[in-house]
């Protein structure tokens, strides 16, 4: 069976996507390309707080210089698309999931799981990654070097078009995106030759690269063959393509008869434990479940630095509701929250404007399908600004019906511009019954939740009578998934059903996305009456679920900004929420008196529980400070010759570079109160006097 | 090359032992495992609190119904030795990681990593744990079901040995084991027929049980045809032994051509970072990094719970030191905490007696090897004990020369007594300079500290001159290692070696543990002068290394205990700081007015950071207190009628059922005071009033 992207997609929409834009709208998207992405990273909109403009270059220079990350096993040479955390990096994540567990699982009491990352493949074929979760790969014939289908196919039909642009003289631009392709350190793949095309093939090179996300492994071979895309670096013809499953495969125990894979989500692993979390939670619906964890996915030629990679940290919540009842007890805390729209119907016009809407108009105008889904969407967007992404560069994208899973009822991105363009960070979806029922007819195990009416009810009802061995005979191993179906369906549905049969033959639509054809003697449906006393269903299931790495790669470029007297006096401006240290304690001069009392401050910051850091090298305090601004860390705490005579300290705030003054006692507290967030720097100012003693340009 | 268990162990000590109790002396060991270990739970030490005996089914029924954890894939049968940890298991795991941070990274400034788990089979070859760390295994020759072969041997004779005894008339001791068997539920490979063997037979016997985890691959091969030991299943011959290693082997990308294996450890994570961590701490040693993350191994057939599993967590510490100065600066502040001790010399003369000493003395009579590694076993034994171990069953073991690598100067492990027995949960060793010498050999790159001198010094010392033409012909791959071996000698080594050569030749031991012969004509040693301003050299590793796992389970065993009315009635008496929940907040009755006012409790205890528990089910107050005794869960807080006319709440400890009474603001303020561990239960009384209106008995 051919996968197209899309359908990989839509397993699990998280994980799988390269920039999302390409997608918007198969027909229409290159404009959109232009109109929506951003191709220049000096076209980014930066802090206020810089007269320069973005470097990427610098930022990356500083991310590694201060060890936020590098390539795993450097000095073996590395390996594509892993990458190590270094102290800052660990702790900058430490932090944001640490704020993700308060906002999340504390502040919502959601059950936390740790499940095994390795995952028995019967698990992963019922959830459909076994046959779905795969890319196409061609292979060069004589050599063997591999090839992303839509990559290599994507990447020669983009150099033709630029050597077409270089043949009709159109230099100037070309050289100036060259020097931005080199900025970016974005590998090419091929190199243009300035080679004149005529105007239809022109147009049906942008006609294929508007969709190139679209086609299928077999569309993109007969794409290869028509357009002769042979292996740019040797000239060889490629190989049909293949598909390439995106897992990491393994063999559990020495048998080799148990197969296993690297999870690449955390989401089977809530699901394949539904039964003890609900008894857990005393039977009873709503509730969540959430994990925090690795996973992984095998990609076949990662790029794009921290936002492609083989082995990241996800944060998943599995929320599960009453089919019948998805609002949220808490909906009126957030539906004042105003969220960036970018909405399907928009989209399916070709269009991208955006809308801003509170959560609450969106879910009464129905843009959003439930309050529950627009809960989530409202936390998050709260979560997101509170850690350090700007809510200028955030957008809410809905899915497309041809994006979405057949059983997703509704499906949103919360995506983040950097200078990789929009990149989807965190899903949210409402995945009706999908997982739990696939799960269910697999183990046939019952994951349903039993609700006592309180008033037993009389109703009418369609009963389903089955042929058992006919209908076994016709459907073999998919007659009880078919069954549990028709059983499951509403009323209208059923009714429909029969109103059909009575005409001669109905379908019968399963959770494998397939329909079956049932005809009359197979199944009768009557309608009876019954008296019930307990009402039975399998839950919906709605998923946020958060890539951590993206996050926190968009957070370092959002808070990244250089001074105004120098390029190279780089500003990490992290809320103290996530900055890796609050508070930087440094003495003016290397007197040992000064000195002891830096470790004074220090330890009484330990007790408070202040990530505080002293620094006593023998740097000056101007290079002090632009070691810490490099670091994200919003405080600093510098003692003198007055501390000595009068027992104060100064106070430095990052952004401003504006300083107090006042007894080490109250700056302590203060700062104390700033890094928990219940005091800002005009509360501190009132608390504080103003100093102005210590200039703090040096470097 | 054979490689025998010791070996395998030598690699990385902690996670490739079973119960370390039979390795303590090859030759003797058979009494000491009668000695010091536990072979019926009912023997254990248990809490003074319970007037029962220690029941491990009870305990199990309770983890299980309380989703501690459980096996993973549950619903599809489940495979060994991969368990998820349900909402209390996670809590309690996410304390006591969230402890050790701040009693390690913390409180001591170390630089924490996040370093990826699919791991480059080069760094795993260069750590050497694609030769050695595997284990042997046995196929039956017909069916191919698999056995590590020495479970085969140890199950077959014993159960030739009970057959022994059975067919001898000792009856009684056998049905008393085979009911405690059942109790344990370890799975037995063996079952026991009553045929009596002739007295040296089991003499032959039991001298090979007391020594099988000593033996290699074909040693156990030849045991296996001497005694003719079968299948037991099918009574088919088996296999000669082949080695298994314990690593899960992948792919990285679709080319076949990238090995990686899932890390079995974090360690090599931090030793390929190295250099980059040494200049993120301005080039100076000591310091340290940690690191906790998932590691793997693929175990032939894991048994023992949470003690042997195929994926645990870890939590890693790598403190770099001088060679020459392992002074701990912090040394002081645990030379008073007492150890118990069972040192190398005492097990080689085959005896268990175990001394308490304190760490200042430990060290200073050369027991343990010096002040940092020292320093790490005072600072854990304070870990441990703070999380909930009961020091009684808790003692530090020291490695005997064989068991230890070449490389490794000292090494502890921390073991801890629970129902299986004295298990290894924490390894501290000091593995000198081996890790960074091999990585640096391997890679070319200068893992190294430099030092710049006070002042120039002018050194007598020993120059090798290399024919490096001779050199590199003779020795080829290993040449560089045998340089780099001669060049790091101290002045005394290199002069034994420069006095053999005079006298015909000398040999060099390197680092992969083979020694080299080397010859005059090969390289000449000559005295010269030299000015020296800079010192280098590779530091040394000294590493504590946790199995959080083991320390968790081993926690839950020793903090259960049954309530002295009613064997059923568990209680975890966790300690506030790991406890799940540290507060459960209930009313008297369903009254709307009592109902809205636990959740008003629940609000402030929020703001306050408590995690706590409202249970506003219809349970009876008794059955709400027996549930949350069973969750570990320390304090509760009950509101009642007097709480509407007084504005009181009443307190409840969970060990002693004891209450206390006050104003609510006071009562919330005590239970925070509690749970930050600034207050005890005494404290508190004389804060509170004693209360005795409830009486606690229900359920």
């Amino acid at each position: 069976m051919a996968i197209s992207r899309p359908l990989v997609n839509s397993i699990r929409s998280f994980a799988t996507k390269t920039i999302p834009i390409r997608k918007f709208s198969p027909r229409k998207s290159s404009k959109m390309v232009a109109a929506a992405s951003v191709s220049h990273p000096s076209e980014l909109t930066v802090p206020n707080k810089t007269a320069h403009s973005f470097d990427k270059s610098t930022l990356d220079a500083l991310l590694a210089r201060r060890f936020f990350f590098a390539p795993s096993f450097e000095i073996y040479g590395g390996v594509a698309g892993l990458y190590d955390y270094g102290p800052t990096g660990s702790a900058l994540q430490a932090n944001i999931l640490d704020a993700w567990r308060k906002h999340y699982i504390i502040e919502e009491d959601m059950l936390e799981l740790d499940t095994t990352i390795m995952t028995l493949s019967d698990v992963l074929k019922t959830s459909g990654h076994v046959d779905k979760f795969a890319d196409w790969m061609v292979k060069d014939v004589k050599n063997g070097e591999i090839y992303r289908a839509d990559h290599l196919v994507e990447g020669v039909l983009e150099a033709r078009l630029k050597g077409d642009k270089e043949a009709r003289g159109v230099k100037e631009e070309e050289k100036k995106e060259e020097e931005d392709d080199k900025k970016k350190k974005k590998k090419k793949v091929v190199k243009a030759e300035a080679v004149k095309l005529d105007d239809n093939t022109v147009a049906e090179y942008e006609y294929l690269l508007a969709q190139i996300d679209n086609y299928t492994g077999p569309e993109l071979g007969e794409i290869i063959r028509k357009h002769k895309i042979t292996n740019p670096t040797t000239g060889n013809e490629v190989s049909e393509p293949v598909e390439f499953n995106l897992m990491f495969e393994s063999n559990i125990g020495p048998t080799g008869h148990i197969k296993g894979y690297l999870r690449p989500e955390t989401a089977q692993g809530h699901f394949v434990n539904f039964a003890r979390l609900l008894e857990f939670n005393n039977g009873k619906v709503p509730f969540a479940s959430a994990q925090i964890g690795k996973s992984f996915r095998n990609e076949i030629a990662p790029r794009q630095g921290l936002l492609r990679v083989r082995e990241f940290t996800m944060a998943e919540i599995e929320h599960y509701v009453d089919p019948l009842d998805k609002r949220h007890a808490r909906f009126n805390e957030v539906k004042d929250v105003v969220l960036t729209l970018l909405a399907k119907g928009v989209q399916s016009e070709g269009r991208t404007e955006i809308v801003k809407k509170t959560v609450g108009e969106a879910v009464a105008e129905g843009i959003v399908d439930n309050e529950t889904l627009g809960y989530f969407l409202g936390r998050t967007q709260l979560f997101l600004t509170k850690i350090g992404i700007d809510p200028a560069r955030l957008r809410c994208r809905q899915h497309m019906a041809n994006e979405m899973a057949h059983y997703a009822t509704d499906c949103w991105d919360f995506e983040i511009q950097s200078s990789y363009g929009w990149i989807e960070c965190v899903g949210c979806a409402d995945r009706s019954a999908y997982d739990l029922t696939v799960h269910s007819v697999r183990t046939k195990q019952p994951l349903r939740v039993q609700q006592r009416l309180e008033q037993p009810r009389t109703v009418e009802k369609l009963e389903c009578t089955f042929d058992a061995k006919a209908f076994g005979m016709k459907f073999k191993k998919d007659a009880t998934m078919i069954k549990e179906t028709l059983l499951g369906l509403e009323k209208d549905k059923l009714q429909c059903i029969k109103d059909e049969l009575e005409k001669g033959s109905s379908s019968v639509k399963c959770a494998d996305g397939k329909s079956y054809e049932i005809t009359a003697d197979l199944v009768k449906i009557n309608p009876i009456t019954v008296t019930e006393h307990m009402r039975e269903f399998i839950p919906n299931v709605i998923e946020p679920s958060f890539g951590i790495g993206r996050i926190l790669y968009s957070v370092l470029e959002h808070t990244y900004w250089a001074r105004e007297q120098d390029a190279a006096r780089g500003v990490l401006s992290l809320p103290a929420l996530v900055a890796p240290i609050k508070c930087l304690i440094v003495s003016i001069s290397q007197d040992a008196q000064l000195r002891s009392k830096i470790h004074e401050v220090s330890r009484e910051m330990r007790k408070r529980g202040i990530a505080s850091r002293v620094d006593d090298s023998s740097a000056t305090i101007g290079k002090k400070y632009a070691r810490n601004d490099e670091l994200g860390t919003p405080f600093g705490c510098t003692v003198d010759f007055a501390t000595i005579q009068n027992g104060t300290m100064t106070l430095r705030e990052r952004d401003s570079t504006s300083q107090l003054i006042g007894p080490i006692e109250d700056v302590i507290s203060v700062v104390d109160q700033l890094v928990k967030g219940v005091l800002d720097w005009e509360g501190a100012s009132q608390k504080l006097e103003a100093y102005s003693g210590v200039q703090d340009v040096d470097a």
